[in-house]
């Protein structure tokens, strides 16, 4: 199934957003088989975008699109895709319904410029907009299957899944079978690396997605028995990657992963974080259900506050310095006291750009983790911006408590 | 100046990463003066990236190229410009030695694959890369200049500034100014609604650029008097919107502006958060500089930590619950007192998507501000998911500190 995507729309091409649309829709297609040869967002412009059709139908099975389905006199997409298919639009009484009630329901008045919403080229098939406004259609161009979705991403995200989806079945040969696996803790090179062999071995395409600092592994199967040799593929990339890498699968987060652990082991969590601001605790309840196992935490970004709300010893800070290891432990082992947790994390380090010294350089971040048993204490140094170093430092702090409840503080 | 920008990678085509280069790269086009009418990414194809070349070429005047510099057989841009230029590579023995250099620098031995990425089309000039393996180059292509630079985002960002901008300076025809505008708590419609008729008053062009919650408005006047010109309308502007909603210029954030006003005004602050889960400390730790004002604080996500570590009455959160004026307010001051601040603020809201009641549906937030005059509540719902939920508490609450700080606590 070859396709193409093509974003509508001057914000677009004036850099004034971020196109997520274009990979999300080039993810959605690669997962059911398509073979997207190219992502174009091209500017409100009627030639351009005639022509851009055109072309774009002449080589492609599948356009999805984005764009231009507005009230404004800019939003022209309809318009002219009427006129590549040389049709004229016409209104569609049920859309210009929904479009009323909707805005209605929201107390607001249906404008003069929204009925245009409610055209569309002759013949086309129109796809419901369930979380906005602009209705959507489907039209064959060339010999092409051409979908026309609204910007919103949210609006354009339900459609494609409910209604473009669905429609793309014919297009795909045969069956195929998808695991996600989620990693943290290696980069994609060495990933890429430690899993050579594997599709050649089960018949498998291996595909990733970073999503700083995570790399996300997609093992695709096609054909007879691909559940089976997907499920056998994914299986040889845990066991290359080994479980510490590879935390979960499908759409989880590293901290509900670690969430989960901790809810079957009974642990409370607690954090005391120094050069993360809070960056811990806000992963930690990213998702809902993390009071099930996060208690709360202590900013202790003042030396002060680390004295204060966690107990460190000021003679410490004085010997060691707030970057070290023996003050991470005490943040521990305060932060376990001070909330009543099973399990307390500390984070303190150097997240630059400045402060820096030969001793303690930018990216050194200290760790700790104090149960019950016992407290564990590691250092690394991450690369990068100091946005970087936090997000780094986060991750690895959640990878340390995981470590800790299944191996316990020898390990 | 007519320009286009080009991405190649089956990386992009594939939706395993978010294109940022392009908008990046957008954005930097039409700051100095370019009409981008066209953002293409193609996958890793000989056929694909030749042809696209031609088009490209015979319609802008500049192209902008990422990606395919590397060392591996996928990496094929050189080549196909070399096809398209209809001349031979040659190689470069300054970059080879640049190259070696850069990796014995980092400990590691040139591979045979690196050689290659000296290779350049017969006249190119070679555009030198000071972060990383890969040069870049320019060559004339049909009447464009085409620049083609690596796809690692800190690369090719150097690279640009210093190597393609300059280069770009004959293409813009006169003078240009701009003045960037920093943005919170309006939507962009209602922003553009507000600022209508100003660009016809001053002779400039805005444009917005949306980071959420934040909206971006750049004001660009070119030609004769444009640094005067960008200026007035900047300032009006500012008028319209307000100063509380116009909280910067240039490259700052919220969370810095607000530190800058508490530095000058020798204030320290402190948090005490529920919902956001240390979202706040981590938007006010992001920038260096910030233990100059920020102490710290406490994540009470759980009610007893709400109890031990802020001293919130059992009895207050028993009769009003966790999410009340009455319990943000006890936070605040509990904050206030324990981190000895002197200005502290508390966030306590439903971020859903489970959780809401009529009473207290999702999106409900009370926000507190004490200091030693005073504490001042206020309540918001917003709308959307979890995560925009509490990045818009978190900008509100320093919001609300703004306002607390600059007008106290009646305004």
């Amino acid at each position: 199934m070859s396709a193409a995507v093509l974003c509508i729309g001057t914000e677009l091409t004036r850099g004034e957003i971020v196109n997520t649309n274009a990979s999300w829709l080039a993810e959605m297609l690669t997962d059911r088989g398509g073979e997207v040869g190219a992502i174009e967002a091209i500017a409100d412009d009627r030639a351009l975008i005639v022509e851009t059709l055109h072309r774009l139908s002449a080589r492609h099975l599948v356009i999805v699109c984005t764009g231009g389905l507005g009230p404004t006199t800019d939003d022209i997409t309809s318009e002219c895709v009427a006129q590549v298919l040389g049709v004229p639009l016409r209104r569609d009484d049920a859309s210009l319904d929904a479009i009323r009630a909707r805005m209605e329901k929201f107390g607001r008045v249906m404008a003069d410029s929204n009925q245009k919403q409610a055209d569309f080229p002759e013949g086309a098939r129109v796809l419901q907009n369930r979380k906005g406004t602009a209705p959507g259609f489907q039209v064959g161009l060339g010999h092409a299957q051409a979908f026309f979705m609204p910007g919103v991403p949210r609006e354009m995200k339900t459609m494609f899944v409910e209604q473009v989806a669905p429609a793309l079945a014919p297009f795909v040969q045969g069956q195929m079978f998808q695991v996600r696996l989620k990693t943290f803790g290696m980069t994609e090179s060495a990933v890429n690396d430690r899993l050579a062999g594997i599709e050649a071995a089960h018949a498998v395409t291996l595909a990733y997605r970073a999503h700083f600092p995570e790399i996300e592994v997609k093992v695709l199967a096609r054909g007879d028995g691909c559940r089976e040799r997907a499920r056998a593929a994914a299986d040889a990339v845990i066991d290359r990657l080994g479980p510490d890498v590879v935390y979960g699968e499908g759409d989880v987060t590293f901290a509900e992963q670690l969430g989960k652990l901790l809810v079957e082991r009974k642990l409370t969590l607690a954090v005391a974080e120094s050069c993360t601001g809070g960056g811990v605790g806000r992963l930690l309840t990213e998702r809902s259900g993390s009071s099930d196992f996060f208690l709360g935490g202590v900013i202790s970004y003042a030396n002060r506050v680390k004295e204060q709300l966690v107990g460190v010893p000021a003679a410490l800070l004085a010997e060691h310095g707030a970057v070290s290891a023996p003050v991470a432990r005490a943040m521990a082992e305060g932060a376990l006291r001070v909330l009543g947790a099973d399990v307390a994390l500390a984070l303190t380090g150097v997240a630059g750009p400045t402060g820096g010294t030969p001793d303690k350089p930018v990216g050194l971040v200290h760790f700790a983790v104090a149960s019950r048993a016992g407290t564990s204490d590691r250092q690394m140094v991450f690369p990068g911006t100091r946005t970087q170093v936090r997000d780094l430092a986060a991750f690895a702090g959640l990878s340390l408590v995981r470590k800790v409840v299944l191996h316990g503080h020898d390990a």
